[in-house]
């Protein structure tokens, strides 16, 4: 292992609990700020749903995309938590009945198991409108135009035109007879890469980047996010329910386009590679401050689960 | 009737027309933000959602707020459609078979009935997140610092603290053997106080009004929401289906807790006469400018539907 990849690995652990720990904080003073009454059980909703593990890919993107700008720790921490309470807000919806009806998420029921529908449902809608009241506070950053730049960035890579979109456009290609290409690929720019992008911005626009690095920072989002989503079709064909926590073959079961089912597996992993190549170059300029960053879109293609 | 409800009466109308239209310019923008595909059927949904019509009491209120601080019209109607879609879309979700599971509103189907399930949820989760896309855009107001500030006020009246904590108690107590005056207090306050009250404030806040003005119109709304949730318990019982245009006597027939339950029908009337009265009051500071507001109050307890 490269002293790169290693550090990455180290990274990756110590980021998610600081995530974990910020979200926790957050939980908390969200709470105090209820009048009277606490809706004790939407909070343990929100809790179930928010702390849950998981990678917590998008964060780490936020907090080592603001590394590169020297942005301080507190700041990186507040805004790649806002951007993962989208994350986890998403999951709990798409995991109801009406969407992809599923029980299990990261190997725990999900919201909606562990409580029942109207509280996943609740609890989502307190998870995305606690985003923004992260996103407003000024530990986020002393500037106020900062952090109404990342609240437009935040809104619109997570809404109609970005991720709820995507959302929409999978759930109508389950009924379609087919899907081609270039419809694949909107869907994931919009339903899995947006927010993987927003990552990648958020650490430039929390550190006053120039419009040219922030720039790379959205190419090099846009590469990974094809990577990442690459990654997890081929995944769901070659990896088994107790790798991932979560079902998995389970697009190729309702007859769900992929790239890979377009590609062919060896195919898509050659491409996988092809974007991890391409993510690498958009960075170069950045030198030695991008490495763990180059690990992270590393680890995107070639991760296990 | 009076010079100030003749112009009230025509004010309601034309500003509902302006939040309206503001509305249709909003979502055609957020179309266009969208990345090659268009999510057309999520479009159409949040259209559903958003331009049913309706009193439009909630923009009515930022609006005429902002008026005595001689706001731009503009930035108030900015401001005004945003809080509409967080009203709109908390009825969408409210709607939902998971939750009051309604058929009807204002008299046509609701979205889960005229979509799905799967499309409502998201036409909600696109409004919600639409709101804070409204927020950050420069025409609501050219000072950063104010939009944030209306980012945290739509944000913590909406959230867990807020409307959507409000609602889950409201859930919540179905269920319960009973329910006591402060909680009745506590959960209106929260489930429709909170809104009615942001709307008040974010009048102040895009006028750059003092802390004592913003405090003045907290308070007027605070009262109002009182009063408009007490009249809806009191139409609840008094009026029928035809004039709602929506399911009358819901509350009754669950058996569920109403202020009108534990007063009795006259002295709500009562209290709702009495909630007006302070809610003139409080605005008397402002004199002849407070005028349309204060009809406004008027209409709010002795509307008939």
């Amino acid at each position: 292992m490269s002293k790169s990849e290693t550090e990455f690995k180290s990274l990756l652990k110590s980021h998610a609990t600081l995530v974990e720990n910020t979200l926790i904080d957050l939980l908390d003073d969200a709470r105090v700020g209820c009048e009277i009454e606490r809706p004790s059980r939407l909070m343990k909703a929100m809790r179930h749903s928010s702390l849950a593990g998981g990678k917590r890919l998008r964060p780490f993107l936020v907090i080592e995309s603001a590394k590169i700008f020297a942005v301080k720790s507190q700041q990186a921490a507040l805004a790649a938590s806002a951007l993962e309470c989208i994350h986890c807000y998403s999951l709990v919806h798409d995991d109801l009945p009406a969407m992809d009806d599923d029980d299990l998420r990261r190997g725990k029921p999900t919201t909606h198991k562990a409580f029942d529908e109207a509280t996943a449902i609740l609890a989502g809608d307190a998870l995305l409108t606690l985003v923004f009241d992260i996103l407003a506070k000024q530990e986020t950053h002393n500037d106020a135009n900062t952090r109404i730049e990342l609240v437009k960035l935040y809104a619109q890579n997570a809404g109609l035109g970005g991720m709820v979109g995507g959302q929409m456009l999978d759930l109508e290609a389950e009924v379609k007879p087919s899907i081609n290409e270039q419809e694949i690929l909107t869907l994931q720019a919009m339903k899995t890469g947006a927010l993987i992008r927003a990552a990648c911005e958020a650490g430039a626009i929390l550190g006053n980047a120039s419009k040219e690095d922030r720039a790379r920072l959205f190419e090099f989002g846009k590469i990974i996010g094809q990577a990442f989503q690459l990654a997890d079709d081929i995944l769901d064909i070659t990896s088994d329910a107790q790798t991932m926590g979560k079902q998995t073959a389970k697009d190729a079961g309702k007859g769900k386009g992929t790239l890979v089912s377009l590609y062919g597996l060896e195919a898509s992993q050659t491409r996988a590679k092809e974007l991890l190549d391409q993510a690498i170059v958009t960075l170069e300029p950045f030198g030695e401050k991008a490495s763990i960053l180059i690990e992270a879109a590393r680890f995107t293609v070639e991760r296990k689960n």
